[in-house]
């Protein structure tokens, strides 16, 4: 049977509960004041949609399911365990995110760095609680990627070290971080309109749609000894539901309900992302329109009515519009590659079909 | 025969430059902006000492030597490899180190997140320079902790997967930044007297001892496959040397001749670090000599004047002495634990002594 999202989130969210325990102990036995390290982490980390961890751990069945080994539940722990790791490497992305953009809140929660500088306030430490903030996150995240790789690498499943696998686990850590750094010289550099939409399309593509769909997948996949050819199907599927993932996510960013996505909105406004939705935004926008949204995009300090001004360029222009559409078309082109599936897989194939739906529809 | 720490060098830094630019020529794939990533790393990624490579290659050295399999050189290529994984996995820790500490050059050579600063006035990008340049710095270090995780994991030996081994590798990843975490607590708050030498003295352990020394040796050593016995050894001399080690470094951190370290003079008092040194000093100083040691440790605008001044305290305060006795002493506990090693291992247990008197008596 088909690992269910709500079953997994319990398998790996316990997984995650006994990992910071030990770890806890582990900086305590160094030096009381190193349990800080870890107990800043407890509120972000067990708020987690865990999407990544249940595309690795349906990218294995669905293998599984291909090959005809697919083991009925519960899930072998070793793979709730590999599959564990992606979230941990996702905290430290988000950590390190958070710190870059300033971001004061995550899942609803104050973000590490705010959280150290809290508790560099509370404890009326010497010197600049900002530079603490930024320090503890920075070691906090490192930490995070650290443990990802220990956790995966001892997942104790013997083709976590095999090749194929470690190439993805590899391309999964770079593409992140190369999609992060185009997204930040996006966000310092505006382009010509006829490069923008490209260069916001290949920021989706590596910062997100790889890492959070694409890879996670065909890391189960390889997990399970899938070969070249199922490989680049799930490929032709994560690809396109990965891109229309984000560009959700970028929707919500401006549209989406605060007390929905944990995120104050606006705030990609704010942080000025240059999204997709942007780039057919200034694409489609009146020169002068164009230009306030140029003057106002990034401003820390836009208010709720300037909020509210860009939302509606954002619609006027067709910004949100033709955002909307792609997003379908590529949401459907994902489905499209799912009918190239062995039948053995079709339970499998179900739930990322359902899957794919929720992704590209949900409210937070 | 023991490999030379030149010889190291030369086959790390050959593994290094063939690495970078395979990763050069991956980001370029992605997108032509990408490659200032790798860019950035190269003038600072080939000045390093290796120290850490080379105690990796006779750590093995040594475990196969009492194990009576030890080759011949030339080295295997899997153990360059497993090697070079650690000056990856260190400039990783010297880019977010740097960040931190604000330090704005290592290695005689503009810091990263310098480096990108620069390249963010250089282009005339819009936003704030310094906030560019930390973003980049924080992404190139991640990705450099990310590759040395592959470098290691794709090293092609047997035993690089084994329990024991990615046991040592989690530690030193773990207690780098524990260690990390607990330095940077010390500078924002100054303990009593009977705390803060025991307090430094952790530091020195976690961030530097078991991180520079004792896992490097320990890593290659279990790599050769070493016995709980061999590997306790190891341990008993690592420690203390790696203390010395690091000991030495605060001292060059203030009495050091900038040419020959890269790092201007008092860079480390201007950063407030609470070495061993800063708290013998603290504990030795007049009361008034005291106050003004505090008032001025981790002042950035320190001038010249200052830092002497500061220097006539640390010696009028035995701060120097004692230092300078602490780590004779640990230099001598770890020599002496080299008395303890098999027979056939002598040869390189003739190096590592040689080694270590470099390592304490050096002047960069």
């Amino acid at each position: 049977m088909t690992a269910s999202l709500t079953e997994i989130r319990e398998l790996v969210d316990a997984q995650l509960h006994e990992f910071l325990e030990a770890r806890s102990r582990e900086a305590t036995a160094v030096s009381a004041d190193a349990a800080t390290l870890t107990d800043v982490l407890d509120p972000l980390l067990f708020r987690g949609k865990r999407i990544r961890a249940a595309l690795c751990v349906w990218g294995y069945q669905l293998a599984a399911a291909a090959a005809g080994t697919h083991r009925e539940s519960p899930l072998p722990a070793e793979l709730v365990r590999a599959a564990t790791s992606l979230e941990l490497l996702h905290l430290s992305a988000l950590i390190h995110d958070d710190m870059m953009d300033g971001s004061d809140t995550r899942r609803g929660q104050p973000t590490i760095h705010r959280r150290f500088e809290a508790f560099h306030d509370e404890h009326e430490f010497s010197g600049n609680a900002e530079g603490f903030g930024s320090a503890g996150a920075l070691i906090a995240g490192d930490l995070c990627l650290g443990w990802s790789m220990s956790m995966f690498s001892s997942c104790g499943m013997e083709r976590a070290a095999s090749p194929a696998v470690l190439n993805i686990v590899d391309r999964m850590r770079s593409d992140v971080m190369i999609g992060q750094y185009l997204d930040m010289l996006g966000e310092t550099r505006p382009l010509p309109d006829d490069k923008s939409i490209g260069a916001a399309r290949t920021v989706v593509k590596y910062k997100s749609a790889k890492y959070s769909v694409e890879h996670p997948l065909l890391l189960g996949a390889a997990l399970a000894g899938a070969d070249e050819q199922l490989l680049h199907t799930i490929s032709s599927f994560g690809m396109p539901l990965g891109e229309a993932f984000q560009l959700r996510d970028d929707v919500l960013g401006v549209f989406g309900d605060p007390h929905q996505t944990g995120k104050p909105a606006g705030d990609d406004l704010r942080s000025g992302k240059r999204t997709v939705m942007i780039a057919y935004t200034r694409a489609g926008a009146s020169a002068a329109e164009k230009r306030t949204v140029d003057a106002m995009l990034g401003d820390p300090d836009l208010n709720e009515d300037d909020v509210s001004y860009l939302r509606g360029v954002i619609e006027r222009s067709g910004g949100l519009a033709r955002t909307e559409q792609l997003m379908t078309n590529l949401a459907q082109t994902a489905r499209s590659a799912l009918s190239e599936l062995p039948p053995e897989t079709a339970e499998v194939t179900a739930t990322l079909e359902a899957f794919s739906h929720e992704l590209t529809g949900r409210k937070s």
